[in-house]
């Protein structure tokens, strides 16, 4: 399962090859509050327990993806968690190994999906990869010499707060200067809006109507694809924030491989390659032979990774 | 042996205890071209051969430490080696092998300190643990899972060449915002020259007697300690610098301990203190408990981590 601020995404997966047996998909409805939000999960879970039990699968374990950071001794989801903070303290370990009699694995939803674009995704094989999700925040996963990085409290790998500017936004999560607070899908929006309320030729203008409130990082991504000047200048602004924190994060780990998901990293090929354009302008020379690639599993790497929590 | 841009550091080590048995220091002639400084380096080895033969000491290897990315399967130096340009593309572990029948081994300095201070050091028994080195420049070594971590081609750890400002200061390995730019020895001593000329007062304007050319590092920090307010201004603005620098990278890796070496890093447990709180400020909550220590092992870091390379 991969338990995230918008929705429920769950599966069946084949673990020796990746594949996906059977997927469901339920709105995460936060407004209800935590006890809801659990109830869900174990209904999503009740559904592909029902699905094998009726073709005679043979289920091992259950595995979760989730926002935070998930002690992995415990199963306790802690640390900040902006998108889904009715989770917070949640033992959401516990909570399913009183529901379920199998195993349970939970990990943070980031690593969730290195795991499994490293196992069968666009990162297989590599010693040493960093995957980076970004979407409404930016996540982050490390494989180093072939194996998922966890740091010392299970907090590493937060990739969306390292700073990129000393003196610049207060980020929620208390820093200053989070990549996040730039180059997420909501400062995408924001700065677009401010430069359209100025600059009314742009395509995006015309498809909105002028009404900028239905304006979307769909939209802003798909403008950019057909050379709209107002979302090439914000596309080519992430992409100078992004490519920063990157290059910071390669100077330290000099990795192989990069792999880019998320709603916004799966926005196409141009704009992986003007992000890694601005990483390899930046990083120490001994460490640019890297590859920077899309994300292979889309929607499907949160769960295919818990998937494979159990075996790693 | 340690080689570096100012000086030659070298001795014998016991490796099992991490005892120094003899030093020696030859200043690092770098006006004299590439030959002349490997000439050195090879004269002082065989003064501490000299020195082991007479007392019927068995050496078992020579390392070396050195700036830049040291390529470990061939020995060759690459990189970016500001400090000691002289020293780029020599195979200095062929050129060692040429004149002495031991094995040889050769890694980046840092990383060499970073290993000392972990087999014997401040981070001593550390499973993830972050070294950075402050002096001329800000040097990074990283302990992962209780081994060093070097990257995919040997280039990772380059700590100072993290940026701090996305749109700040073009450093001179070509990225933007380094902090090495902004809080490595240069810079600290051109701010606080800068200052110095707007305001008189401070005690530095009189230690000095006005001869700002007379400045140096250790004169600010012990200005710093009595109190002055000019040079505290400039530690607290450095502090800023590299507490945001160093978050970025515990949010990353989520070490237990970081350790602060080099000459800067030198400069008391105050500036520590001080850094300390800058980074736990910064940090994701969950990757906050971490303990900034000073380094142990001072000038001998370099040479004792060399000695150390043959066994990891």
């Amino acid at each position: 399962m991969d338990l995230g601020g918008t929705s429920i995404k769950s599966g069946i997966v084949q673990t020796s090859s990746g594949k996906v047996i059977t997927r469901t998909i339920l709105p995460t409805q936060t407004s209800l509050g935590q006890r809801v939000i659990i109830s869900s999960v174990k209904e999503s879970v009740k559904g592909l327990l029902e699905y094998a039990s009726k073709r005679g699968m043979r289920i091992d374990s259950i595995g979760l993806g989730c926002p935070g950071t998930v002690d992995l001794r415990t199963g306790k989801i802690m640390g900040m968690i902006p998108n889904l903070p009715q989770l917070k303290n949640v033992n959401i370990k516990k909570e399913m190994q009183k529901e379920f009699s199998l195993p349970v694995c939970v990990d943070n939803d980031a690593n969730a999906m290195a795991l499994a674009e490293h196992r069968f995704g666009a990162a297989k094989g590599c010693e040493n990869c960093l995957f980076l999700t970004i979407g409404t925040g930016i996540g982050g996963g490390i494989i180093l010499n072939g194996k998922i990085f966890r740091g010392s409290n299970y907090a590493g790998a937060e990739f969306g707060h390292m700073s990129i500017k000393f003196d610049g936004k207060r980020c929620r999560c208390g820093n200053i200067g989070c990549v996040e607070s730039y180059a997420a899908a909501p400062a995408i929006r924001k700065k677009t809006k401010r430069l359209l309320r100025k600059e009314k030729s742009s395509l995006l203008f015309k498809w909105l109507k002028g009404d900028l409130e239905k304006l979307s990082n769909k939209l802003i991504f798909e403008a950019f694809k057909k050379g709209d000047r107002l979302a090439t200048q914000v596309v080519e602004e992430v992409s100078v924030y992004l490519g920063t924190a990157i290059a910071s994060a390669v100077n330290l780990l000099n990795p192989e491989v990069i792999v880019i998901g998320g709603g916004v990293g799966q926005a196409g090929q141009k704009f992986i390659k003007m992000i890694e354009k601005q990483v390899k302008r930046r990083v120490n020379p001994s460490a640019a032979d890297f590859e920077m690639r899309k994300a292979r599993l889309g929607n499907d790497a949160g769960f295919i990774g818990a998937a494979l929590l159990r075996s790693t």
